[in-house]
């Protein structure tokens, strides 16, 4: 293994070859793995958790303003955060940013992050700055934790398969910026800012609707995998269910099933949840629609039509390292 | 001000222009502009911090090993938590890696970061992997305040001056790396392992010793400009006081006061309050110089050789982005 590279082994690979090595000990509940880690201080658990936007990488500078570029690094922390139920409330940021950045669009990232996390309930408390060649900006988020935060595993047999919003948008969004960058639209707006489902991630973790849940960052294929292996399950998802508009059907037979940066939340719920979570349901601030249902593992991540037979999968998600080789 | 390009505002300029716009409410204590924030969740106040390390900016890839990259981008995060006098606990990182980076390599990162907070009681509960051209290493740190933590401000004129451990080993460290990529010894070590002052910032805070602090890691001249700033205050510094080895003496006259990554705590302490820095002395696991004292802002921040004239400087300290104009 001694010559393997990052791009061969891809981000999961990696990870999941690391992750089960790191130390878990006190005040650590949930470790690494997770989308966020919780933490014990006191009497108060606490969720821990950090994402980066890497230019060329994530975003081109002419796709997106920078205060937009600084909302999004805030929001797709904060999906994390709504992944395992939480409220976000303090975020620091560790900025990277070339020598020649305007210092009018370092404040105008400023602006957007210290914005977005003012509107869900956040503070944006400190930050360092350094310079880079390339502008990179890592958000770290500490947020409250609910009573019974729900974590990917924990999934069962039997239990339906939901996602919050529509999927596909972001990553059609993506596609029209890279062939214009001047690019509009529904799409292009959902990929410069993404929807943290905060309320939708609290009501499920309140009132014991979700046995396992993640947000759909990587396409919902690759995060459904994460969450089947994290339970030990196998799931089976209908290609027919999955909502999305009717541009994102027009585009890509795939594009909601691999696209990725939804930033929906994707959850497992027993039967006998389902009546609260209909109840529920008006409370959440989006729409929640069931796609599918988590099968024994034996039976593996399947995508089927609508006439039951399996669709095969080119491309099973975004994986920034391994996209080359796919 | 539109045209102003960050090389020309300086990081502390910039920091200096923005800060103080960053939103104060719930919860916040000490926002940003501090070492840490300092945030209330519940009855537990909380400190939380972000640094960050890049590639070709803070170090050279042959300059130290993966292991040793990782252990710094802890430990300079850690610093952080000392010059509050607090306890660091939980750590994220947000690693961005070329994809050509050996897969054993970023296990030694992880290994080395995950070591060193160990090392200080704290646990790397959980990280982001990226994609980036150029290595970074954002740590997000959160950590236990003291029941006072000391900030910036609050030194007040008559308040004497002290350092922990020596000044300007890394920065001879980084100098002979500079030179010779293979060079070893001591400062060399230095720079590649700072040593934060846990123990002392905790004695130095619990006991109420220190009326104000910061960590050195912008070279004195500089670290001490902000903490005289935050209170208000001018210093003066005698030279020939500054505690450093023969070896950076020899080097240079201005690498103690200059030199940055020293990773030393600065404090002001009343003089009611030295009986007691005496006593615990013994305690902080590190020496402690008394290096000068606090003056009326009117006098400014001032160098005195050992004849009491003024030292006139060239260099105020370490800042990434300006440093090419000086």
């Amino acid at each position: 293994m001694s010559a393997t590279k990052l791009a061969q082994l891809g981000e999961f690979g990696f990870l999941a070859r690391f992750l089960p090595r790191l130390p878990r000990g006190r005040g650590v509940l949930i470790g690494a793995g997770d989308d966020c880690a919780l933490v014990q201080m006191d009497s108060r658990r606490v969720l821990v958790t950090t994402d980066a936007l890497v230019e060329d990488v994530h975003f081109e500078k002419q796709w997106m303003s920078p205060y937009q570029l600084g909302r999004k690094a805030y929001l797709v922390s904060a999906s994390d955060i709504a992944a395992m139920g939480g409220r976000p409330r303090f975020a620091v940021v560790s900025a990277g940013v070339p020598p020649d950045y305007p210092s009018r669009d370092l404040d105008a990232l400023h602006r957007g992050l210290a914005a977005a996390a003012r509107e869900t309930g956040a503070q944006l408390v400190g930050g360092n700055l350094s310079r880079a060649d390339a502008l990179f900006l890592s958000v770290a988020l500490v947020g409250e934790a609910p009573a019974q935060p729900i974590e990917r595993r924990g999934a069962k047999p039997g239990d339906l398969l939901f996602v919050t919003g529509r999927l596909g948008e972001a990553a059609l969004g993506l596609r029209q910026l890279r062939r214009d960058p001047g690019a509009r639209g529904a799409a292009v707006r959902r990929f410069r800012e993404p929807v943290p489902r905060l309320r939708a991630g609290a009501v499920l973790a309140k009132n014991h609707i979700a046995s396992a849940m993640i947000d759909v960052s990587d396409g919902l294929f690759q995060d459904l995998g994460h969450l089947c292996r994290a339970s030990g399950v196998g799931a089976r998802i209908e290609l027919s269910s999955l909502p999305r508009s009717a541009q994102v059907r027009a585009a890509s037979e795939t594009l909601a099933l691999a696209g990725g940066e939804d930033y929906e939340l994707l959850c497992a719920v027993p039967p006998r949840r389902l009546a609260r979570l209909q109840r529920l349901r008006p409370t959440m601030g989006c729409p929640i629609t069931r796609i599918g249902e988590v099968t024994p593992l034996a039976d593996g991540v399947r995508v089927v039509d609508a006439r039951g037979a399996s669709v095969a999968l080119r491309q099973g998600g975004f994986d920034h390292f391994a996209a080359r080789r796919r």
